[in-house]
């Protein structure tokens, strides 16, 4: 009834792969944009129900292996707002910022180094570049001056300088100011880390590629402090490209589209010591999912100058006390959430007809089964089914359409498996278990679905 | 060696007790003031070691009970800066405020409500209101003016009012705007729930008891969608309040200091049906803790009114078209966090020296064990057995100071079970497990220890 089927690979072109995947992420609950029905606003986006399952089972694979599993891992989870003296001392208010130009003509502020790109808002047809640099059109430009890509509010009734505060842009900055509250309280020894997920801003200029560069974002970080000697910092950083590495491979990504990107030393900051990428190769090219940083003494020794706080550490075992080192690990969620619906994607065909599939690992896909009762008659004993499955499992049950749209339908979604609860279940207490990458099916005994599933979706990990 | 002792409950004044809790909080790592090397930032904390753990358990157990365990309700997870008309709406814009007064001689901004208890700023020894209203000082106070509780910012290059923006006070409202595409998404019908768990932010003029009303903080909320007849509404708004306030017993919360508050009729908006406030009996009075209120289809038609957009619902059985009504339960995860630390904090006596201990349901501990080797010798075998179990369960290691001190530690963070493996062990392979709340101990087989945590951890549900 419903043959097994085989699977033909399609090429998908790199500029239409990326249209197709938003649309997809619409259309099946992954991602929306934000405040759609006002416009939506540039630069940020919800999560629908399945998105939602989606980051969180990265999540949790990222605390998992980063804090759960580790000895020396402590995880923490610092406010978003903080005092803005955090961000005088790690260089945000000084630093963190875009080149722009203002047009006293038009009153458009534009980013300094993409004014070739932009459209002049009086004359569209004409780049604000050409208006203004070449005569042609309205422009008149100012000099360029800096903006600051932090969120700036203000904190209490009073609004002057003494209550402005940031919106983090980074996470990483409060395991800093904390870390010394945290060795104390975790009792850890260096070398150790200090975990944390959570939300950061940037006021980007121009937000793109969809969920790649938004102005709302999830980062996962790590820094893990070590003694000070070059020869530590080097060894735990190579440690931690290899480890982070390997992170992405055991999530079910494609070796094949991943690369590290070692930086060049005129990319690096005056007190880093070393930087890696890991890079994906998205459909607009290879570009930055995690940095891997050998940052030195820095971080905590420029809190310790700013706050006049002693952040050193005290060796129990060599009777010394140092200022420790820091490498970090630092990934965005967001990005993650798109590599892994990018590397998912496909295009096959069955049954001759074409068929879009999210190919994701098990342990990440947002449902591990689909629960189809072949016609409404049978719901109640499918329902039955599915319960037994919701406790252990997180599943779908949907009894609209014929199973062929339902297959399609959780083909989409990325659902391992689809069961179906037929006729012929009510004499011979089996149901049809319907493979998502193979479209193969099988006959199960009811009694062993669950067994069934534990078994497949752990053998479905990629260690 | 380690011999049980028996337990002697000893009152806690409650006006101590809250100083004790924050002190413990920070001792062993739950909670910490923001920015505390800055000299911290009111109102925003950060969350340590066991902090983090805790709150994720929180946050997990609400999931799965409201989200992953049901059919009828979806999870989303949408920007906490959406777009400013979202606020219009609400009615967030005009009616979220404060009544506030400025004192023209000492510039002072005071809640106007709260006059009689706040010190003027040049005349400490006199209230602001002694000050101004009885000319006692040199206050002379302004009219008073409503202060919106709402984080302002700007999102772009330009800061004009078209690019004004807000930290979203709630999380609730982009579930009404984004209504329309989760329920085809999903393809729930009415009745069914669209959850969601994320950070919001209010800027109280004056935050205080700890973490109860900080902010920035997290809610989980539950938008719950019937058909717009009072009947349905009442029906399941009845459903609500009986399962919410179920499931802080299940959390482990003692019933003697929950309890329900109805809302009086003067005390609801226009559009509400009904409220009921689940509180709990902190140190500092009974508080809320959730609200769940009926609150008929106001929030959906204010949405379709300020976007001119569609949001009712077709029922396909019925064939009838309608606003659906909305009955909302809506919690902080701070303040659920706060009545768990609370209502386990306990201090007795054991070998008749006073222990303070938590006594948390097993299921939102932190650790659900600690591994203590009896001396650094004996830390090989014992860590061998911490990686078994850390496989499966959160647990900690643990070689410094006597099993004593290790104990009184591991109590303070409401560890359940203390696992020694001392010299004997060597030889019996086996290790003493003792029972942090009734000090009991017992030999247990090294092969049987992870069957006996899960044993005991799934029996100490309080379901």
């Amino acid at each position: 009834m419903f043959p097994a089927s085989s699977s033909v690979k399609q090429e998908v072109s790199s500029t239409t792969r990326m249209e197709k995947l938003v649309s997809l992420a619409k259309r099946r609950g992954f991602i929306f944009q934000s405040s759609e029905i006002y416009g939506g606003i540039n630069g940020f986006w919800d999560y629908g129900p399945v998105g939602v399952e989606l980051r969180n089972n990265i999540k949790k694979f990222w605390w998992d292996e980063m804090v759960r599993l580790r000895e020396d891992v402590v995880g923490v989870d610092t406010s978003i707002i903080c005092h803005p003296k955090t961000w005088e001392a790690s260089g945000h208010i000084d630093c963190f910022s875009d080149p722009m130009v203002d047009c006293k003509v038009c009153k458009g502020r534009f980013r300094a180094d993409q004014l070739q790109d932009i459209p002049c808002p009086k004359k569209p047809s004409l780049s604000v570049q050409s208006c203004a640099v070449e005569k042609k059109g309205p422009g008149e430009l100012t000099e360029v001056r800096q903006f600051n890509l932090m969120f700036e509010t203000y904190v209490g009734a009073v609004r002057d300088d003494s209550a402005r505060a940031f919106l983090r842009p980074e996470t990483c900055q409060s395991i800093f100011t904390q870390f010394k509250n945290i060795q104390i309280v975790s009792r850890q020894k260096i070398p150790f880390g200090i975990a944390q997920i959570g939300k950061s801003f940037r006021n980007e200029i121009t937000p793109r590629n969809f969920i790649f560069r938004s102005r709302e974002f999830e980062q996962m970080e790590m820094e893990f402090f070590v003694r000070p000697e070059p020869a530590e910092g080097e060894k735990w950083y190579e440690y931690w490209v290899e480890k982070r590495f390997q992170w992405f491979l055991d999530l079910g990504v494609k070796s094949n589209r991943l690369r590290k990107r070692v930086h060049a030393k005129d990319e690096l900051a005056h007190y880093a010591k070393g930087c890696t990428d890991v890079e994906y190769e998205f459909p607009f090219g290879f570009s930055e999912l995690e940095g891997i940083a050998n940052r030195g003494t820095w971080d905590l020794s420029q809190h310790m100058k700013f706050s006049g706080k002693d952040l050193s550490y005290f060796d129990d075992e060599t009777k010394d006390k140092y200022v420790p080192a820091v490498v970090e690990t630092s990934l965005g969620v967001d990005r993650t959430l798109l590599t892994v619906l990018a590397d998912a994607y496909g295009e096959d065909q069955v049954d001759e007809e074409p068929r879009t599939v999210l190919r994701f690992a098990p342990h990440i896909a947002p449902y591990k089964a689909a629960i189809f009762p072949l016609s409404r008659k049978l719901s109640e004993p499918a329902l039955k089914l599915e319960k037994e499955l919701r406790r252990r499992f997180t599943v779908d049950f949907d009894d609209v359409g014929s199973i062929g749209k339902r297959y399609r339908r959780h083909d989409e979604i990325g659902t391992p498996f689809c069961i179906t609860y037929d006729f012929e279940s009510e004499n011979d207490h089996q149901v049809t278990i319907r493979n998502r990458d193979t479209t193969s099916q099988e006959r199960v005994a009811i009694s062993q679905v669950e067994n069934y599933l534990a078994d497949k979706l752990s053998a479905g990990l990629a260690k």
